[in-house]
């Protein structure tokens, strides 16, 4: 009988949680220099037995930007991580026992949106296919889309979205809280900020980033520096080595360059749902939300994504709160009943 | 001889300040119910002498959003408005003896942006025939192009760029101090905080504007609502009764109507200056500056603005300062000055 | 028959506003260096005639800190300013025609508090008999105690408060807004704030002044810094020359110096109000208010000095208000109304 | 031999973490329900080996307020843990090896300070009998008053200090990390905010506890409400059931109550260091630290105990930075070092 991890016994959880080390090859030799073997926590639901014979559904969890597999797991007085939701959720019979996967999608640059990037690597492939694969492998999981589901927050909501999109018959289910979208009303402000940083930095990137992790602190200017230059190596790298990207601003104003940021706009899940019927109408469920404050305006991308689900003729849940962008953990006791409530259960 | 002012007094003025009260016939009868009975404020320089002979150049201020004639006026403690610049200018021989007029371009919604509006009012058309037409007629100026110049912060640099390019002839030159421009990055963000926000007044801007009228107190989301349908009632208006507007985004989702923000970019400097090669060559002084952390990212449409107009092989005085869009007004130091420069002084 | 003046046009009023420019033996020679002669603005309500028998009671009112005769006259769009809501008042007959005196208390310091102090000159005495001498002298006043109120505005409501205690028989009623009191909860935490910026200027307070002049703008520490320097200036001066204080905090440390504060604490209504029982009994109307959400924790000392009043068996209004430190103006509906109703009509 | 602990591996320690289970006598049917079984963490460092001859000494680890065990072990990227830092100099051969044990004093009110309470229970005697008893008995440590120092930071600096000037001879040194100190001006502004919260329950404790647990996200001053809660329970507790608390403010006004607040500043450090000659004089190492813009100015404070302590003819480590009081973690990088230099090595 395995005893419960200190980790469990920590966040005073009555399942277990376990934490692995895979070693993906989708992000062997990645440009950007991010370690290729990577954490991967499991929530094992109470009873869950390795000898069993039960097989259960798995809930893969993706972080925001500047989070990783740890910062998913830490804990603050007073809230509630995803793990103790889950935990409390099935002991009060709210959802069916299930597995929880913590996926560390990290990177030099604060995050990878979970995309296949020149630049930083096959972040997708790796979530889809090493992650994924790790878990059947090891765990007494339902091996199939139907007992799968993807879900996250902020860049994590992005990066489900994306999944779903892009690698149809993986997951059987989508929840975005507040994720990633319209990049427009998103985005814009936040590049004539970095335009201003990097020209401190004479546009050289590395230098940059050098000296943001040579920081005992950061403001938010830097912070969102970092955030958007994560997010160039994301949707518009230039080349396959470090800090080889095309802004999308032009060095000299700042102005928008329209050619790069229509490259930004491919990923944009407001701007691509209405081409993705196929891949959005085999999912069992479609769920988003989004406080109604939120400072990235990501309520206005999530009622776009809404109406164009629904002017496919297919079905999505779309909740709002008022609330901005911060601290939503609180939602992971809708979503996960909502996504678990779907899949197969054997 | 006539008495200075007690306005003159108790800003400490050397020289004088006349109020007028004008009946524009621009502005009669203008369907927001707006007064057609306009304060002007004369400012005259020490010397100047109604009965005299000297003919003196004329700077036209124009105040920006929220603004009116009365605030212009208006002065603060360790403070120095745009009449006690001048007449320290003057006095201090930095600058040559010039008249300055005070524009008050209010409106209901707090602010006319200087544009004919078939909703607002022509408010053009009232600063560049009726203010202009008033002044030569009661004061003793250089009534030509040549001794006119126009200026104005933020919504007043806009209006004198706005001026300039559709009212060629009037003015010999121009400053800009943090003016409206490049659209997409100033006005996008608030789109979504606006459509919230009427949202709850389920879009009835009547409604909206007669709430705002009402509170002893207004937030910052509620300014930033009356700002966007001041500039809606500018730029996009679709009628010529209260309120008749077509609005830049979606009521349902809050995405952006591109067909109607479309409409907004055509007044937008950074967007049409390329096009105006006339107007702009025939001007004496094109000067614009911003501070490089304008909250509304002004800093990054001056320097496109600059640019087009240096591709068009015209020069441009373009000056940036280490500072946000709040309390500008040292920057008249320099362009009262730079302007008078380039005016005939008979 | 005299014609209105520019500024009573320009503030769009109906009765008219005059400014006056006195000649203050309090203030000659202050050490501070500041004007003797200082403007003072009387409003006249519509039907005032100076070769009229008709006489009125008049209110003085007093700025905050920061503020001047000057400041109280500007106007902002969709903003009433205390002239304005006095003609608005009288016009819709919500008051008794009454005079509005605006009363000048600026120092280079940012303000006086309208106390006599050996450092600043004699404020208090500048007001209750040169102002009011003036005021008598010149305009069709009732000229007595029960013709006179005073009211004010956070450290105008100090004033207004000081005033009444330290000179009783000039006037019949108080009214103060976010009155400065309570100074512990008030000042506090600002001493630590301004320990740090004058250290950065090895507590030289001329060179801080001097730089702080100097600069075209000023940020929150530094108009705090100001702030307490103003009124070290007027509770704790050490000699009567120029920057001669004792701050209420030790140089090296920071904490408090309890001699020098208790000498503030002798200035602080809330402290001070229950030996005042003589001063306060004579007074018709005792009005305090402020806002529950006071920025300066205002709301404390208004609570306790109303308290304190009514344990001496005497009546006091007292209001509070859903609202902060800023922008109370609208409380002048309330309080100029309430204060002519008790005076002397003649 | 001993596999690495999970959290070893997750937050990339080359020494071990062990969690473990303390049930806490002093604990023990509190007043307030908290659990009397805590987690106790601790670091050993690279080489630490059960079985071994070798003896380390142990440096104890203080959070602050609204901290817990939990909460120190968590981990940010681009941050560094009190783990991760101690393990980093271990390795670095910046320090000497020592086992590093963060005590868990969470209340149900955000924390303990560390003080022995009627109302919280017994939480100094807790830290220096029962933690300090379990680590000694279970692990390698020099279990004596040379082989032990206390440190943490906010609340956590406090009780380093608390401990040592309550508990001598437990410790041989501390370190306080922007400690909480001289109240006056650290907690004078928040009893304001308070009051108002507060007077909104009808000064129902029990109620606005509940209330603020029930909540999924607190505003500032619902944080703030807590913090002064907690201090109360700490300080000027009443009686020896929940919520039985003397609050430090009149219910009525909001005032000061200087009867109570005289029972908080016996608590203080900067108030009780100078008649604390024996306690200080035994100790090794003094060091007090803070940033320069403190928001509760805690640099005050530390000035203060600094120049007490050295008025005393005793030395302290004193350091200030040009920072906040926000994410100090990197200065464990100095004190970690200089405690663990002054203990014994056996």
């Amino acid at each position: 009988m395995h005893e419960r991890s200190e980790i469990a016994r920590l966040l005073r959880l009555e399942g277990d949680a376990r934490i692995d080390f895979l070693d993906s090859k989708a992000l062997a030799g990645n440009p950007l220099g991010d370690p290729a073997t990577r954490p991967v926590v499991v929530y094992l639901p109470p009873g869950y037995d390795d000898g069993g014979s039960r097989r259960y559904p798995v809930l893969y969890v993706l972080h925001g930007y500047t989070g990783d597999a740890a910062a998913l797991v830490s804990a603050r007085p007073w809230e509630t991580n995803v793990l103790q939701w889950a935990d409390r959720l099935v002991r009060e019979e709210r959802m069916p026992p299930a597995l929880i996967v913590l996926v560390d999608g990290f990177t030099r640059l604060g995050g990878s949106q979970y995309v296949d990037s020149i630049h930083n690597g096959a972040y997708a492939t790796y979530t889809v296919r090493d992650v994924v694969g790790h878990v059947d492998a090891n765990y007494r999981t339902i091996s199939a889309e139907g007992g799968r589901a993807v879900l996250g927050k902020s860049s994590g909501g992005f990066g489900a979205m994306h999944l779903v999109l892009e690698h149809p018959g993986i997951f059987a289910a989508f929840a975005s809280h507040s994720g990633d979208s319209y990049f427009r009303y998103a985005h814009f402000p936040a590049f004539a900020t970095v335009h201003r940083a990097l020209e401190a930095h004479d546009f050289d990137l590395g230098a940059f980033v050098s000296a943001f992790e040579a920081k005992h602190k950061r403001n938010m200017t830097e912070y969102t520096t970092m955030e958007m230059i994560a997010y160039t190596a994301a949707y518009s790298p230039k080349g396959a080595s470090a800090f080889d990207l095309d802004l999308p601003f032009d060095r000299a104003t700042g102005e928008l360059r329209d050619d790069v940021f229509a490259r930004w706009l491919a990923f944009d899940p407001a701007e691509r749902v209405a081409g993705c019927q196929a891949e959005l109408s085999r999912l069992r469920l479609r769920y988003l939300d989004c406080g109604r404050r939120d400072e990235y305006n990501l309520d206005i991308g999530a009622r776009v994504i809404a109406q164009r689900i629904r002017d496919l003729g297919l079905e999505v849940r779309h909740e709002e709160f008022d609330d901005d962008h911060r601290n939503v953990g609180y939602r992971y006791a809708i979503s996960l009943p909502a996504l678990a409530a779907v899949l197969d259960l054997k």
